[in-house]
């Protein structure tokens, strides 16, 4: 067997976790920094906490862990049942074949005597009986009318999975619609609740809801948490999209300030200033102003489309966007009235001025600049390290849940990546749960997004690798015992330090010993001791000294 | 829905993940001062990675994935052949049964005219003719003598899923026992592998192994890395036990050598040590000496019997330990050789001279003897910062893997805890992986068990915990603007600092504000600003001062 792992997964090399850990412990000094504070919940999570939160396709991609033990047990009582059922059924459909030829198209009589025509079939059960025989009494007009239609297609075969005969299934449903869905055996996606009951957690926002509501009598609001773990999606893997990954998210639950918003401006500033990532661009935008367009167009369901050509202006230009939006149903009066859209450069403040003007006939979309503003104002005042804040109304991420504030980040000019962060405010994360009116505002920063940039413009340079500072050389055994002494000094005075645990016996021992130096990048390589001088091969200038345990402490620290 | 979590798992509140940070920091800083490099594997891996591994009680607890899509395709397959079968088989049996009512008990007209039989027999397909037909005419003797008796039954039923009726499935199997595995249908154990192709990580070292096989050309040997990373078992849960859990290991691979053992020695003193977890027993033992008693014993398959009698000496005195002993079939004899270790005290080179003379009779034994001296010797010669270390033969974990070293680690005395930490040395870590020959050594640390021994010795008080060192409240909109400017320069101090987000606007919201600050403990707190002079309450003294910026910072730093 040739060992591998399963496809969108990784392993992490030393290298790599460092890197990574580099990243998130930025991340989570500047969320402490900010006064937020960590939880982490279970890798798995109750199905029922998951299931039908993120969509239909969310629930297909959700990870689903089989239960323990006999998990088919219901499956199999199921199968068996409409094995069972089935048999009984197609019993029933041959007594009435014959008695259809026999009566010649009458089967009035077949329904009158069904006693007689039960005491014809094998094995059928009491409670099978009681089924048929209600069904036919309460259906007897649907059930003639449906034969009528059945007999009058030409082909039909006999077999005991309904499943497997297109006509006979027909006159199945057509019969037992109502019991169809109990007895539609063996079908994936309706037998995964009975042999699955745990499914792996798909994102942070969901079980921090659940968190935030069973826990609500032991947080104080509002609740300013960070969450960092891995993530898992069935997802088709691709160039930068992995089935296992990690969120970083940060929320604040429980305020509805626009202080808030404010502050998660400053600490992506702050993250991304610290990583050495200058020049990413915060780009904001508020739903309310979103609302606000869709109101002056007068149609709130075209607001996607309307985004999404509107985001094209600098590749097809205004005629185009225009000539996109008319194809997709917008008016050309709609059109004319958010003209300004056309030209939507400037200061953000330039903006802000030109959307109060073309929304002043929206409550909402006003309100939404106001919002707006007053961020934007705050952030100007207090000042970015190396970020730029950009009001962005074509920014649209989230639409069917944020409902004030959207962010999102894009990566320093010149590097070509999708966002590296984002987020929104959203009115009711915990009503799911049944907490009702909680509001929420967060930002999730991307991960390995992040990775990829920092590797592309060289700024993982700084990152301490986890390799020794210093390795001794192991030739002589009977310097063994002293080596590990001094070593033992140099880790109390937080120096990595090893010796080579195996003692070289041959020349290619020794040379393997070296290689190892090598391999593993490592500075300083103590070869051996003399009467407690130390001899000391400095690799990255290539140079021999001898010096003292204490010289060595100096020079490497 | 009530919201809860699968049971076996746990949520974490901020001072909880704080506290686990902690320990997972002091054992990562000392792991990489010791030169030992990390490395992640995914969460789950393929499922023949893991399977047959952990042996049977293993594969049982191992969390399995549900395939994505239709996962259940090949089962309905096997069902649908299944049931198909079945069905002919039944009709094959009613008309035997009528055949031999027929011949009065003569079946041969019934194997000779198989093509008359089928023919009775609706939607009989080909190939299940061919398989008939061969099936009767290659077992004609077989068959008959099991119809035989068979019929000498009484009691027999008829229904179209075998597993339901005991007579006919007897029937079956012995007609069709060479095919039965592949029918059995819907049996959990035997569809697992046709719905399921992953699962999640049971430990951290086979992965560990897939990992240094697969990259073996990309790793320098010998390899010191560490893997800190959650692992699940579907294992009843307890107190102390539990369905996700943190494993810690430190491994080296692709040496023997002995300082490496001395090293682990020195890791968990290390450890223990920065977490003010002083006087902790490292117990330490070597397989080979373990088979030297086994050898003396004359019994090797009693040497788990031996030694847990052994265990008990403290608790049943010499005389309850010998005769549990000879109760467990080990002779007097044997006994009587190894009555050293009845008075097995004294100091560790007390116990290793008493162990060289009594096990002069086996070179295995006598050369675990020499190892452990050495590991002793080194390690008293270089000393321990606060554990100690004691040669316990009893101590016998891993028994079926461990080839030379086993460590375990007691919490200091008085605290009644399992051990919390364990290892051991093991010769052919990656063979199950094609990759042969490489020795292993490692370690592990317990960290929900350390978690709970700190706890109940109190020794998280000196974890920061993560909560704002400085709360700004939020009186006065006016001021919103300037304190948020003066949290930036705090934190830019690296003094974690935050502002109530909502502006207070009555007496109530007033009190919820110092609330917050009391609920978590917050220990500075600006009522406000007079003129750039901040007015600060100490909440823990409960004073309140004016100052200006710079002292504050200097206060709280």
């Amino acid at each position: 067997m040739k060992p591998g792992i399963p496809k969108g997964t990784r392993d992490f090399s030393s290298t790599e976790v460092a890197k990574r850990n580099y990243i998130f412990n930025t991340i989570k000094h500047s969320f402490e920094n900010f006064g937020f504070q960590p939880i982490e919940t279970p890798s798995f999570e109750n199905s029922e906490t998951l299931m039908g939160k993120y969509g239909e396709e969310g629930d297909r991609l959700i990870f689903k862990i089989l239960n323990s033990g006999d998990y088919l047990k219901d499956v199999r009582r199921n199968v068996i049942e409409a094995v069972t059922i089935s048999s009984v059924f197609n019993s029933l459909l041959d007594l009435l074949i014959e008695a259809q030829k026999r009566e010649e198209g009458n089967i009035d009589p077949f329904f009158d005597n069904l006693d007689l025509v039960f005491s014809q079939i094998k094995n059928i059960k009491e409670d099978q009986k009681t089924f048929f025989k209600t069904f036919f009494t309460d259906n007897k007009e649907d059930v003639k009318s449906s034969l009528e239609l059945f007999f009058s297609e030409e082909v039909f075969e006999k077999d005991l999975i309904f499943e497997l005969i297109p006509f006979r299934e027909r006159l199945y449903k057509k019969l037992f619609s109502k019991h169809i869905d109990e007895i539609k055996v063996l079908d994936s996606k309706k037998n995964t609740s009975l042999i699955s009951e745990k499914a792996l957690r798909y994102d942070l926002t969901v079980p921090f809801a659940r968190y935030v509501v069973q826990h609500q009598n032991e947080i104080t609001f509002p609740f300013k948490r960070y969450q960092i773990q891995p993530v898992w999606r069935a997802d088709r893997p691709q160039k930068g999209r992995f089935r296992e990954f990690y969120q970083c998210d940060a929320d604040v639950v429980g305020s509805t300030s626009l202080w808030q918003e404010v502050e998660f401006v400053q600490l992506y500033d702050t993250v991304f200033s610290k990583l050495g990532l200058n020049g990413t661009t915060i780009k904001i935008n508020n739903r309310k102003i979103l609302s606000g367009i869709a109101e002056v167009i007068g149609a709130s369901d075209k607001l996607i489309d309307f985004t999404v050509a509107l985001d094209k202006l600098d590749k097809i230009g205004k005629d185009g966007v225009v000539k996109e939006m008319l194809e997709k149903g917008i008016s050309a009066e709609a059109i004319e009235k958010v003209q300004p859209l056309f030209n939507f450069s400037g200061s953000n403040q330039d903006k802000l001025a030109s959307l109060e003007a073309m929304l002043q006939g929206s409550e909402e979309g006003l309100q939404g600049v106001a919002d707006l503003k007053t961020v934007v104002d705050s952030v100007e005042s207090i000042g970015l390290d190396s970020a730029s804040l950009e009001l962005d109304v074509t920014l649209a991420r989230g639409l069917n849940y944020y409902t004030g504030a959207i962010y999102e980040v894009a990566a320093p000019e010149g590097v070509k990546m999708g966002s590296i962060g984002g987020g929104g405010r959203y009115d009711d994360l915990t009503g799911i749960f049944g907490l009702k009116d909680v509001s929420g505002v967060g930002i999730s920063f991307g991960l390995d997004r992040i990775y990829l940039v920092m590797e592309e413009l060289g700024l993982f340079e700084a990152v301490e690798l986890p390799k020794p500072k210093v390795l001794f050389l192991n030739f002589d055994e009977n310097e063994s015992l002293e080596k590990v002494k001094i070593i033992k000094t140099l880790r109390s005075n937080d120096i990595k330090a090893e010796m080579y645990p195996d003692v070289a016996t041959s020349n290619n021992q020794q040379k393997k010993q070296w290689k190892y130096a090598i391999n593993r990048e490592i500075e300083f390589v103590v070869t051996t001791i003399e009467n407690g001088t130390l001899v000391v091969k400095d690799m990255v200038v290539g140079e021999q000294t001898t010096c003292s345990l204490d010289e060595l402490i100096n020079k490497v620290q």
